[in-house]
């Protein structure tokens, strides 16, 4: 793999339906999740090139493409490995041969905790604790496996959801983990989920001063208290840029690699979109049903199209609004004050769909359809595709 | 199988973690989708009575459970067949022994209508149409295949989303299919997808008088034009009893298998629940992180309950509220207005929610896991999880 490639763009305009099809294998069956392979290796070389600068290593999410082909595309581009959410994921990807894995979210039950303690024997296995219990139920698994397995503490940064908010709290934590057989002590887990997506530069780049403020107290105290953390880990893609010096010696990136309405949306420190990647992910639906001028029904819906991000947009019709249509329908609507809409399309047209939320809308499908230079060239696995346990 | 089964219920209480499991076997994996095939076998007995007393055929939506194993439950029962929204759906449903299914969409695409015309080797089948170009795909696909295909035409009710709105353009089209070889005019699609969900039983039977109205010049319609369809194909889980004298001779409800909170919340007669049916499946979490007593954090978010018909329950915490926590998180807050909230559940213990929205819950799910008065006695496929082609 060569990062990065000559930079070309997907050309999928509006088709006419039935035509230049000499076979039926000649056309892609829809809902289909597609990608810019070029824009996506372009990403992985801007990132690449914003963790060199800001000395920082990558560990980018695996949760957001649930793919091992993607995943060692980014180590092939130097991340020093990458995370996930769930063991099912971590088995997929290690499997795949990723060979350093952290999973970034407390595992507790018997069962996960064998599977997670049984991949030590293939890779560099990592996990996050906020327990005490937890820490000895990470340490049951790592002994009947006979493994060990490296422990992050799981810091609250001031999201309210996992992680402990006192840094005394999780300085014991650390210590206990220090001094358990079957675990190490690699350092601090600390992702704050909400700064990313706070809307507007200014008031996203306070939220994330105080975020790094909190992390700097977990820092002097493990620091204070001998234990000085080797890793450092969070920080998300839309925050990156504002955590280049707040102590995190890896980054988590995920969304990058494609992007997302969602992230697009949340703004630059111009007032535009924020685009510091490109987007190189849709999904390709037909128009299934056409009524007039005014309004088209595509085969893409609930099932197909995540809508906990917003509304997809329809990239190739300007002036056409995506409206909720069900589980497997969506409608587009024309705007009656755009000042030159598209001509509304016809029956069995493709069209492209940018999904308001990548990740939900990814774990929807089966597979990738590969683009490279704006041509249909592969089908790859969302290998982790539902990898919830 | 036998209908209907005595009447247990699932007894799910909070279990203490890591206690009792004398092996790792002996604990679900969570997320899990789980299910009281009891309660399952009594829906199916209900709507078995409704219809048989409405004088209606049944055809429930495969859509919902994605799964030939309930569906032939339901074919046992009496049901005429199924339907579902999409090929690669019928594909499974036919592949699983479901002999007489109905895609209830307009399906355009070459490819599509291939496999469509393939099945009808192996099954009854049917597609509806609303555009004369459609109408002549469906019948080329016929052609290539050597088969014939039913064809009902979609009329729209004033759901504003696929379907033709005028009679005499639906009469028309049912002429073309009437007259076109390999086509076979079965009647009329007539599904409202919104009055199903419309809060207050005074205006959903308002809104479904409406649509009802709008069926019956569609029906005299075709009368009028020697085209008396044998099929009028349609109707809901929320809706069905409000349907029951409108022209319908088949009824598509899906939900009613399992339902869910949604469906719940529609509100009955009387001001209560929407409950002609029992709840009959849930997600079990594991508790994998806790804050005092006013939090918990359990192992499923976005990619295990689907959130578009609002946010799951935690039927098993009176006193609790599920709060947004992500892809992979769901947060449990206690509610500091309830009289007598549970207390915070243990690190590890396992849980139910109720989901907002059954159909796609189930979609992000593998498997389901099956129990019998109370036990875990089987897991089985979502088998067309994920055939959104």
């Amino acid at each position: 793999l060569e990062f990065p490639r000559a930079g070309r763009t997907i050309p999928l305009p509006l088709r006419a339906p039935h035509k230049k099809e000499k076979t039926l294998e000649a056309a892609l069956e829809t809902p289909a999740l597609i990608v810019d392979l070029d824009a996506v290796q372009r990403n992985i070389a801007r990132m690449k090139a914003h963790a060199a600068e800001a000395g920082i290593k990558l560990r980018p999410h695996g949760k957001t493409h649930k793919s091992p082909i993607f995943g060692r595309m980014q180590i092939a581009a130097g991340a020093v490995g990458l995370c996930c959410q769930k063991v099912g994921e971590a088995q997929i990807l290690v499997e795949g041969g990723i060979g350093d894995i952290l999973v970034t979210n407390e595992i507790v039950a018997p069962r996960a905790l064998a599977r997670l303690a049984d991949l030590a024997r293939f890779a560099k296995v990592r996990t996050v604790a906020d327990n005490a219990q937890g820490i000895d139920w990470i340490a049951d698994a790592a002994h009947a496996a006979g493994v060990e397995i490296g422990v992050l503490v799981d810091c609250d940064l001031g999201h309210g959801r996992t992680g402990v908010a006192e840094p005394a709290a999780a300085v014991a934590l650390g210590r206990q983990i220090a001094t358990t057989p079957g675990l190490r002590f690699d350092g601090l887990q600390a992702y704050h989920g909400t700064v990313q997506h706070v809307h507007g530069f200014a008031a996203r780049t306070a939220a994330v001063a105080a975020a790094n403020a909190t992390l700097a107290r977990f820092i002097v105290a493990f620091e204070a208290a001998g234990l000085p953390p080797a890793i450092v880990s969070g920080a998300g893609t839309g925050s990156f840029a504002l955590q280049a010096k707040a102590g995190y010696t890896e980054w988590q990136c995920g969304t990058y690699i494609f992007m997302d309405k969602e992230y697009r949306d949340i703004g630059d420190e111009a007032g535009g979109a924020y685009q510091p990647f490109e987007q190189a992910l849709w999904v390709l639906a037909t128009v299934n049903s056409t009524h007039g001028g005014e309004r088209v029904v595509v085969d893409a819906g609930l099932k197909s199209l995540s809508l906990d991000g917003g509304l997809p947009e329809a990239v190739d019709l300007p002036g056409w609004t995506f409206a909720f249509g069900g589980d497997e329908h969506g409608k587009l609507l024309r705007d009656a004050a755009h000042a030159a809409p598209a001509p509304a399309p016809a029956l069995g047209s493709q069209l492209r769909l940018l999904p308001g939320h990548g990740d939900t809308t990814i774990n929807l499908h089966d597979a990738y359809e590969i683009f490279e230079g704006g041509k249909h060239v592969a089908t790859w696995p969302v290998a982790a595709r539902g990898k919830i346990k």
